[in-house]
């Protein structure tokens, strides 16, 4: 049986659901990537007695508990408190924290006030884990062979902890197995059709010895192989299964583990020396928002027009108005004038380009709520493709722009 | 003590972190408003000794409890045998279902599969929850004067379902107390610099019974007060304390509750009648990706000129040449320039400009990553600042365009 980690996040603003936990499902990933099971995330209010009761709970089950949250300076944070309590300890002044806080505030030209002087108060017990991103230190404690980590709830503090300590320190203190993922990326298939298409295969591969699970995403989904044991065989026992899965379903991946679209088709990009523009109407940005989330696309990204309005379309996209007027922007005729269009006018190799009726209002019997057209220019000519998607707004803006960028990564792949 | 609600997620892939938990947000904000306390979250494996154990823990701790996820069509997902074996019931053919099934998929021209056709059996001893949204119907369970509802885990149909059948039906079973919550919205300080301004307030506030939390999230922090009780008093004890909190601290606030800056901003703009473009680099769309998912924003947004390259800000934003060359694409020139010529070109009464090194790569010691020029023009002139932020992208694309629709409200309020 694989070491087992349990998950604790303290806070009302996750129960009563005005943030999202974020953190657990990060931790979740990179520890059962380490080798430990995940038994169980546990959201908690920061009462003390439900921190202990759930601690309690969660040591009878696990080797490691990672508890996230509840280390902030406002007043509602009282899981170090508890915790010192709980691990019969005593708060005492680190000085080196406290020096990395003086200089953390005073580099941002911000005060720095009592609450924050108190998050340099740690309990004797426990090693410190240190935080290049916050003020809140990460804690380690380790009674009867396990370990508590606690860490802050923001999640690029939980996440920068761990990198920079944590996951180094959990390899050395526990002896962990031998374990392996892959996580092959689909696109153009619902889960049920990709699912009957490799049914056989994952009979096989479950037969096995490995699992195998569907991870919907937007747009795509995910299928996750995974083996664990205690030697390196398993390794090669998961490669041989994926290799068989790229034979059965070639067209549908275009990646693995944590490759996004906008990622492929940038590499791909670079590679051929070539560069894009859009046109976006109903995604309204969100489509160049993917493709600039990865650093350095300003290599052959060029930008973007917004055309929100029809003016914009005739002004600046240089779309005929008699056909605007004609077929209405949300037509095939328009979406293809604004891919070839904006390819000119910002001088690209590839032009995307959207219209359509992205909801939840403004739909008609002929062009209902979910008509949108794309279509993509290069100097091969220019294709439309009708899509017919939900009435979901936000929905439809992704849903859109994912397969903006798989078609073009179809047309680059030609 | 109020009533007590458990909710469970079921499934590896959010243990392993493949998928973030969205529904538990959404179900403890939504039945915390309700009137129920939260008493915990749990995420467990799809295992049915696990579903078990905590289904078993979860009703000695909770009068009701929702479990979501583990009904979707494919192999892995073994909730409902689970529980069709954990209240003793068994699998019956529904047809209503089995018809809706069928309408679903010849209306989407999808083929139904053996694995949805599945879906129309249910438990002899569960009342439905209708699900207008996919394929996997919700179940109501009752035992013990508790219940326990089964929703599917794709979260537009767990909302659609407890939107359309589930909050109905549970008020009309509860008993429930009196709720009340405001959520105040600011922007422009961080949670500790408003702590610090409103500490005696927050004093007052919880001595007269009230819950007060802060709840962080990018570029704005939100002040959750809440009160519960047996008669409509609270709802006045939370309306005076927010009254306050307006005076303490009016030029923060721009929002209550599901207000969102590019709500309120469009609100605006719609009741002036005045329009916005935005000419974005470093933002590289996600600023006019915020303000388009507002519905109805086609009336007030004219659209964007995203200028990746300086060759668009060049030919297309007509940035002066030598400006670019002798400033950089990152000053206060350009970004003017930027500004007031989107204003000209998309024809609009607001240009809101963003150039700036979104990181993590790309800074000089002149221009670290994290520097960022943003611009407002409008017929009164061009307003420019520079931000310092910090080095990772996301959130600094983040941040800058919700600074940009901040200082835009100000603007307008003026």
């Amino acid at each position: 049986m694989p070491m087992q980690c349990a998950i604790i996040t303290i806070g009302d603003e996750i129960l009563i659901g005005k943030t999202i936990d974020t953190n657990s499902a990060w931790l979740g990933r990179k520890i059962n990537d380490l080798g430990f099971e995940i038994r169980q995330i546990h959201s908690i209010s920061d009462k003390p007695e439900e921190i202990n009761r759930v601690l309690d709970e969660s040591l009878q089950q696990a080797d490691l508990v990672v508890i996230t949250g509840g280390l902030g300076p406002t007043n509602d944070d009282l899981t170090k408190k508890t915790l010192v309590n709980y691990f019969g300890s005593e708060l005492v002044l680190d000085q080196e924290i406290l020096d990395r806080l003086e200089d953390y505030f005073s580099k941002r030209g911000m005060d720095m006030l009592e609450v924050h002087r108190q998050q340099a108060y740690q309990p004797s017990n426990a090693k410190k884990l240190i935080n290049n991103y916050g003020s809140a230190s990460g804690m380690w404690f380790e009674k009867d062979n396990k370990v508590i980590i606690s860490l802050p709830g923001v999640p690029y503090e939980t996440k920068g902890i761990m990198r920079e300590y944590g996951f180094d320190a959990l390899q050395s203190h526990f002896d962990l197995p031998t374990i392996y993922h892959r996580t092959i990326l689909t696109w153009g298939r619902g889960e049920s059709a990709i699912a009957k298409k490799i049914e056989n295969w994952e009979e096989d591969a479950k037969n096995s010895g490995l699992s195998i699970a569907y991870l919907p995403s937007v747009g795509m989904v995910k299928i996750r192989v995974s083996g664990i044991g205690d030697d390196k065989g398993v390794k090669s026992l998961v490669d041989k299964s994926v290799e068989e899965l790229y034979q059965i379903i070639p067209s549908y991946i275009f990646g693995e583990n944590g490759d996004s679209l906008e990622l492929i088709v940038g590499k791909l990009l670079r590679e051929k020396g070539l560069t894009l523009a859009t046109a976006e109407s109903c995604t309204g940005g969100y489509l160049a928002h993917k493709i600039t989330t990865i650093s350095g696309s300003s290599d052959y990204f060029k930008g973007s027009i917004i055309a929100y309005s029809n003016e914009v379309k005739e002004n600046v996209l240089k779309v005929n108005k008699s056909d605007l007027e004609e077929h209405g922007a949300v037509s095939k005729s328009v979406v293809m004038q604004m891919a070839e269009n904006v390819r000119e006018i910002l001088n690209s190799d590839y032009g995307i380009a959207t219209s359509g009726i992205a909801g939840p209002d403004g739909g008609s019997e002929e062009k209902p709520v979910g008509t949108i057209w794309i279509a993509i220019a290069s100097e091969k000519g220019v294709n439309a493709k009708l899509l017919r998607l939900g009435t979901r707004r936000i929905n439809n803006i992704m849903t859109t722009s994912i397969i903006c960028l798989g078609r073009l990564l179809q047309e680059m792949q030609k």
